[in-house]
């Protein structure tokens, strides 16, 4: 079989189960899914051995989910367990629960620590304790001591596979012992310089290592300035020092600066994407839970909490145009044209927000700029409630041929872009402090001042002016 | 000054760069602000000197505009020119604008390849080549052939600095020649197998490299099925192949597979991170280039463009109400009710829109699973359209005293949420098929659609059902 074109032929697999837009080809599909109904477990290791783990996870992903156990328990060795990191959290749990203990067991075994963690974190503690128990001691305890830290901490996001080597040795010395020690861990690019309690000295790149005098103390090479963190630390003040530093790797330490594990660029890249993710979904009102693999019951119930409160809010503006209803009904025009001034001061301060919500975020946006911040947004504000007014008023003039209108609707339009303004940057700021998430809870907040300072200026200038009551 | 409690006091001016939040402490920029005033040198280089690149760019954008270019002056070669790519965009032009040209080619002499592309690629041609021309020839060419690829593609985020070997040399020839070699990267984390013709045939981590037996040929070692990514790829697809395939690093061919650079994982974080920036504030109708540094005026002309895009849809809504003036005179409590049920349908088809920008972004959304994502959409849809249909109504019959209307806008919001889901998923593939930015511009329509869809269906359907005209 290992002929001059495996190389190729592989190459041909790999480029079959993504099309030219980097998608999964739905043909390799059709075909795992055939030898799957087959029962052909030669075909389908075939198909699926050059496979890396992500795409095993994608193609895991693109199969009907009542065929996924049954691939995984035909490819045996062939499946990589590391694949089910890849996959939706409600793919993974499913799978888990229809895989027999056994092949769970089994394939957790052969994980890094870190991907071991992620695919047990999520599980019951009874169905958790049965895979720990089938573990050998020594990953079990390794295993037990990660997961004992809390959720989304560095504790669950390192790997505890490292090499750490005492000061007083020498380049040549831990060179040598890499080179003749089996239990290493699958990649590494550093070692680290430890004291006899384990407690974290410095660290090493293997090329700083390889390019150094042989017989050089390692503690005369180690860089002890390396950013270290704590394994119980949140993993977004992991990511935010990753970030910052350009870090590729960095050590965890336990609270008497014992050396733990190492947390990897690769863990906190996801890290990354799923904060933007949340981020992004809970600026658009959609929790950070939901997954495109979810059912609809699970999504309609958990986006009808969400539009429950606007529907509150949407009330409570109501309630305002019905403070009016007396005005409405002498000037319809005023009936029509409120929606443009609530609505434009709700997008207006939707941008605001957008920018102060992922400036906070990142943490570009704090104390330090905060009053500068908010000056800054309330001209932008002005400049705009300026404009879009004088335009508005220009329109509405010569729509309802009456330059009264035109210029209520003008001041109330600069009035409630300030407004927004203001709602904009102060809420998210305000929120932050108290400790809530301005991305999740701002938006509500933020359009119903918009809305109610839109129709309340709107509607109460113009009683004002044209006299009505 | 090289005692003892050296390590200590630079951790201790660490700590007091950030405080406990991690944000730039005020005192500390006071006190580089006040040497910078009293023109002390010494003083300044002496708080300096122990920052990180990241550090130094945080403490240019904290300090005022006016004294950045001093800073850097003062401090000669403490400054890292690399802290230049960690700063806003709008601050780096200006200091590169402000700095006398010998102090930029000073700096940029010092850089690894890829930090100094980013520094250059902004500016305009005359000084590019003006810094271009100041640089060694070497550096002068590479720099030159990173910044002949198109922006934003991996010719110019990869470094060109790498560590390449012939096919037959053997591992403990490859060490030798590491340990031997004094013109190397400043950092590596693996050696590139590259044959007489330069083409790449594969790479070796170094953890690898140091297990191996010495006397093992490279070629035999090199693994061949790394993921290479094309120098004139678009940035966007480089951080989706290291995303999916948890890469740290990725070597970048030419157009005949000749190895041509190295792209590490910390640039391609810097991609994500920008991506994800882009998505959030496209969905909050904020320009991708916005930064909290920006101008009042900057800020203002750009937000106008995409409210006056709003208050065209506004107007369009605005127009369907004008319709009905008729109608919104003979029942006022039409004109307080409408805009709860275009907001409603705005929202949940806003939470649609989100889900699948973000979908698209990530590739997560795609031909294979389009129309079942659309069908789910129109379910949950549909389902929270019952509900809010019902509640509306009876909280609106219970207001107005009148269960027509309750019933009228139960229809009208169980229509509105339909078409809001509709438009939601239907907007963002559409514009995605033709190549617009999904993230961009699918607000205006989808928020278009259910104004309209929404004031129509209620005030159509009240006409009907009330028989008013």
């Amino acid at each position: 079989m290992l002929d001059i074109d495996d190389q190729t032929k592989s190459a041909e697999r790999i480029l079959a189960f993504r099309d030219e837009q980097g998608d999964v080809a739905q043909d390799f599909v059709q075909a795992v899914a055939d030898a799957i109904d087959a029962g052909d477990a030669d075909r389908a290791q075939e198909l699926v051995r050059p496979l890396h783990e992500a795409d095993q996870g994608a193609l895991i992903e693109a199969l009907p989910a009542d065929v996924r156990a049954r691939l995984i328990e035909l490819l045996g060795d062939v499946f990589d367990f590391a694949a089910l990191t890849e996959v939706d959290d409600s793919v993974r749990e499913e799978l888990l629960e229809e895989l027999p203990t056994e092949t769970v067991i089994e394939g957790v075994k052969d994980l890094e620590s870190d991907d071991a963690v992620y695919i047990l974190e999520d599980l019951d503690k009874e169905d958790q304790d049965e895979i720990l128990e089938g573990l050998p001691a020594t990953e079990r305890i390794a295993l037990q001591k990660s997961l004992d830290y809390p959720e989304d901490s560095a504790g669950r996001l390192m790997q505890t596979e490292l090499v750490a080597v005492p000061p007083f040795w020498t380049a040549g010395q831990t060179l040598d012992h890499l080179h003749a020690t089996e239990d290493l861990p699958d990649s590494f690019f550093e070692i680290f310089v430890v004291d006899p309690g384990h407690r974290l000295l410095g660290q090493i790149f293997l090329d700083k290592l390889v390019r150094s005098p042989r017989i050089a103390r390692v503690d005369t090479l180690m860089n002890t300035e390396r950013r270290r963190v704590h394994a119980t630390d949140d993993q977004e003040q992991v990511a935010r020092v990753f970030e910052r530093y350009n870090l590729v790797s960095a050590p965890v330490v336990d609270e008497a600066e014992r050396l733990v594990g190492v947390i990897t660029i690769d863990d906190v890249v996801d890290v990354i994407q799923e904060e933007a993710d949340e981020d992004v979904k809970a600026l658009g009102g959609v929790s950070s839970e939901e997954e495109l693999s979810d059912r609809v019951a699970t999504i309609a119930r958990s986006r009808f909490v969400w539009l429950f409160v606007n529907l509150i809010t949407a009330f409570i503006a109501s309630a305002v145009l019905g403070l009016f209803e007396g005005q409405l009904q002498k000037m319809v025009a005023l009936a029509v044209l409120a929606p443009i001034v609530a609505s434009q001061g709700g997008n207006a301060a939707t941008q605001t927000m957008t920018v102060a919500v992922r400036a906070l975020a990142v943490r570009e946006l704090g104390a330090g700029n905060a009053l500068r911040v908010t000056l800054r947004e309330s001209f932008v504000g002005l400049i705009n409630g300026i404009g879009f007014g004088l335009l508005t008023g220009l329109v509405a003039s010569i729509w309802f041929h009456d330059w009264n209108i035109g210029l209520v609707i003008c001041i109330a339009m600069l009035v409630n872009l300030v407004a927004g303004a203001l709602g904009g940057i102060l809420i998210p700021l305000t929120l932050e402090k108290f400790g809530a998430d301005p991305a999740v809870s701002s938006g509500v907040f933020v359009t119903t001042v918009t809305d109610v300072v839109g129709f309340f200026a709107f509607l109460g200038i113009a009683t004002l002016w044209f006299g009505l009551s």
